[in-house]
């Protein structure tokens, strides 16, 4: 069976490893927090106490970490010589095109395969296996990567080509789309709210018609209620993050995004505000508080 | 049967009242252009060459007009006083709140019932009977008027209360939802398409998964190739006079809302480069324009 060495445990990347151990791979976990760790063990995983020792003569590398400084500080020379020749990385965390373009550079020094394989989904979808993952690399390793995606995670895999950084650019504006829904429920449930309309009756409506999708259904409820410090399954200061990647990706292509600027202000006044525990859904406060309510 | 006078036939207008027609109702049309209601008399209409003249001896006015203005032109206090007590307007435009409060308290003195009913759909919903309706205003008044509403243009009726603006409110805001989704996609797809990624591919893959509705993958298509002279089922100009409505209901209940400006800014702009055949999803190639594409 293919031995998997997994970094990176946190929300997402906990449930996806717990799936593959189910699956019956042979995984190894190493975590800068090794106390998150112990359950996986219990459920079969091996422990390492570095990454170099998690990948020593693993097939896969599967990274699951919260932004690029995390990923680029586990793929030093080291770690990704010690996966060897013939090795293949997956790569699923939200990071910079730009950082996964290098990656794939450097592993190709040692033989080894990139590939970006980023995660939509919370960790719940993630938990059944109902995420969904934009896929890019060389096709060969592609095909290598589903069976354990599969596993993991999606039903769900989009394949975007052989640039690396593809499915990052997808990943970046699949998030930045779902900011700005929250951002145009926000204005409008306010306005609503300011009109003497309920802001639940008008949630209701869009979710059930022209919006009948999760992504306005589940954060629609939130909005509605203007609660955003309950069910966090994504907090503010990563919503910024990806903002701040999304921007970053833009100025490099050369693409203004107005949008995309309001709702990074959105979250740099959440953070000022004190909302650094809040669900990213709490970025829609920002209407509501400029609006007086 | 209800005897019913029809105001306004243009892309909404015709088929609601075909369908009224259709299902034996006595429907009597004025329009401005009388060469417009030549097929609903051959269907079964009769034809007034006045709005006083139609609305006479009725038992309901429904009107589907472009703006407050024509409406409000169409509501002279001789039209609804011919209408008559116990008489019923039900008013299917996108006008603003305000006009609708107004109209109420102008139908009281003539013993009318003004349930205001902005309509959700493109003509081929409205041809369907598949569209949606927000209803707001008395209540016996929205009881009449259901029958009515279903039988020309919709499946679904929400309900938002006696205040008879309210309705217009909620139809704002989804027009102005709809657009923010517009622009979103637009940066989210030129953000990709400038880094290598398929406007296509990407717009496919987000159809079936974080935004698998009607909006998304029905504008999304228009979006993913650039293309938005074709299929216009609402105008560019028409969009305009929406957001503008939105920003004035915004204005007066004073609710900031960067988003709608954005979207206006996006239309105005349209229409300073002679795109006023376009279709209104065409603010999207503003995005683009400013990408240099």
């Amino acid at each position: 069976m293919t031995k998997i060495a997994f970094i990176g445990i946190g929300n997402l990347g906990f449930p996806i490893a717990l799936n593959l151990i189910k699956a019956g791979y042979d995984v190894t976990v190493y975590n800068r927090t090794p106390e998150k760790a112990k359950p996986l063990a219990e459920a079969g995983a091996k422990l390492a106490s570095t990454p170099q020792e998690a990948t020593q003569g693993k097939d896969v590398l599967i990274t699951v970490l919260a932004d690029d400084k995390a990923l680029l500080g586990i793929c030093t020379d080291a770690a990704i010589e010690s996966l060897g020749a013939e090795g293949l990385h997956i790569s699923m965390s939200t990071i910079s095109p730009e950082t996964s373009r290098k990656l794939s550079i450097q592993h190709q020094q040692f033989g080894v395969d990139y590939v970006a394989a980023p995660i939509f989904g919370r960790p719940e979808a993630m938990a059944a296996r109902i995420g969904n993952i934009a896929i890019s690399g060389p096709n060969q390793a592609k095909e290598d990567a589903k069976p354990l995606i599969l596993a993991g995670a999606a039903k769900g895999i989009f394949d975007f080509g052989e640039d690396p950084g593809a499915a990052n650019v997808v990943k970046l504006a699949g998030n930045f789309m779902i900011s700005a829904a929250i951002e145009a429920m926000s204005e409008a449930y306010t306005m609503a709210e300011k009109n003497g309309v309920s802001r639940q009756d008008i949630s209701e409506m869009f979710g059930q018609t022209l919006f009948a999708c999760p992504i306005y259904q589940n954060y629609g409820k939130a909005i509605a209620v203007n609660k955003y410090d309950e069910n966090v399954g994504f907090r503010l200061p990563l919503g910024l993050k990806d903002l701040n990647l999304v921007l970053d990706t833009a100025l490099l292509g050369k693409t203004p995004m107005p949008f995309a600027n309001i709702v990074q202000q959105r979250l740099i006044s959440g953070l000022a505000k004190g909302r650094e525990h809040w669900d990213w859904t709490g970025l829609a406060q920002g209407a509501a508080d400029d609006a007086g309510l």
